[in-house]
């Protein structure tokens, strides 16, 4: 079986990539940029190219892959307002990349959603598929209406199509400059004696789940019978402040804190049920907040020393993947 | 009170405008046409220009409108694929609306959505507000996009917002050559014994409300204390065949009747539970199907009684409203 993934060198699609070659699985990457953090894969075809870009789409379609994951998400846009023309064009470019699968006669898509930001402020924890779904902000609309499309175009020409919604995937070779992903960001200043910035008393709560989780199950529904929507979370909240300290006593660092006003814009709290998923592939998350932030504090430390023996920090501050 | 509609000069809106005016509301219309099938009123201030044009918009909200009720629609895409240009843009320019509302101290907007097409296939009926929404096609995702930056721009913003889901609107002012409206299209072909198509069985349920009842909930919702959504519908579900046959006994002519295979893009059926609407505003649907059929055939008559006189069909062909 034969996958092209869309994204693959962003940090998510690195370990899918990683999951599907476990799986022994042939596998094509359509990304605009290299892998960040590591050399390209042997076993993997290259497709260097933006999906906004629908000559680059074709080109990595014409060697037939069977299944599609599509993570490519050119959007830094975690503000209220604005409706980005990044978030336009994505929403322009999937549904391009939807067609034209089914034009190459792919027969699943497995789309990259967001179950962090896609249900917004609900008081029923832990969250399952049937909640509904009130994003807020132009980034979660728009993973809302690139998953409605999916699913129409799903039911017009037949194609099996996933949807899934990971809570907040962390792991190694997730940027600790970026805008998203507390985990490194946090690590990175607390490493550098930086301070953190705590929007309100630290109290919201995130499901904290291993990019390699989420991983494993985007590569079995990727190549096994199975269509729909699938949280993927590993149930447990975890505050800001509780994460402070864990990463904190993990890297026995004293945190800097800074606390500004509570922002709107941050749900209170995301806790996902995952029930559906651990159903359809007896799939449970394996990996424990606390073995995984051992693992990524020791990745950040080892690039810090990378970056800090390197002429140029240009590989760190370089632009996020497609 | 100051109500600014956009798109007030299409077939709803301009029954909107009516309601407002019977209601003694100040009035002002952004349209990209004049009205087409009726004079300007004198007791309306009419700003011509594109809702995709953000000039046109400041232009005008200069004038202070307490609320603005959006209907601006320029897609005429009701296939199954496709993400056309009109929808992005549609999208986007409603953003920018939205965010403009609230830069002018606009107090609530109502946006007219779709409940016809919203909810898609379900085997659910009467549909109420909860229900899941499964849009089929681009311009039924596009609607829910809409609605879901409003709410999220009302959350962050505290912006009073109003969305409104009407089943299929019908009545006078709705063009019998446009590519949407069963009632005035087939009426207009059965009037010229010009074949009407019918997809399927002709089983499709359809859930028709008098445009007048819409724009009267409508006039409501802008004016009176008021927020979240609200379909509006008849609750009453009429089959193609049934609505075909009710137009041939009211204009008195035998159709001719060509079927063709059921389209997967046309959902069985839809029936609206209005309950909300009613316990509201103490609102029900006041024009049932036979009444509002024997108005709009009669329209149809002298419409096309005007057209035959006429040198130039011009008027009639003319593009559709914003």
């Amino acid at each position: 079986m034969h996958v092209l993934v869309v994204g693959g060198n962003g940090f998510i699609g690195s370990h899918i990539v990683d999951a599907l070659l476990r799986a022994n699985t042939q596998v094509s990457v359509l990304d605009v940029c290299s892998e960040r953090y590591r050399s390209p894969l042997l076993d993997v075809r290259y497709f260097l190219g933006s999906f906004w870009d629908t000559g680059a789409l074709e080109d990595s379609l014409l060697h037939k892959p069977d299944v599609v994951i599509h993570l490519a998400n050119s959007s830094l846009s975690v503000g209220a307002t604005g409706l980005p023309h990044s978030d336009l064009e994505d929403l322009r470019s999937s549904v391009t990349l939807f067609e034209l699968c089914i034009k190459h006669g792919v027969k699943k898509i497995v789309f990259m959603s967001t179950g962090g930001k896609i249900y917004g402020v609900t008081d029923s924890l832990p969250i399952d598929e049937s909640q509904p779904t009130n994003p807020l902000g132009s980034y979660a609309i728009t993973k809302l209406a690139i998953e409605k499309y999916l699913l129409s175009l799903s039911y017009y020409f037949g194609i099996s199509a996933v949807i899934l919604r990971p809570s907040n995937p962390f792991g190694i070779r997730q940027s600790p400059t970026g805008v998203q992903g507390a985990i490194p960001i946090f690590a990175w200043r607390i490493l550098h004696q930086e301070p953190i910035t705590i929007w309100g008393d630290g109290s919201a709560l995130r499901d904290y789940i291993d990019v390699r989780d989420v991983a494993k199950f985007c590569s079995m529904a990727a190549t096994r019978e199975c269509s729909g929507i699938f949280n993927l979370g590993s149930g447990v909240g975890v505050s800001t402040l509780e994460l402070v300290d864990h990463l904190a006593e993990t890297l026995q660092i004293a945190p800097i804190i800074q606390q500004e006003p509570a922002r709107k814009f941050d749900v209170p709290a995301i806790i996902l049920d995952s029930t559906r998923a651990k159903q359809q592939f007896n799939w449970n998350p394996e990996v424990n907040l606390s073995t995984g932030l051992i693992e990524v504090t020791a990745w950040l430390r080892e690039l810090d020393k990378t970056e800090s023996s390197s002429s140029s920090t240009s590989v760190l501050l370089a632009g996020s993947s497609a």
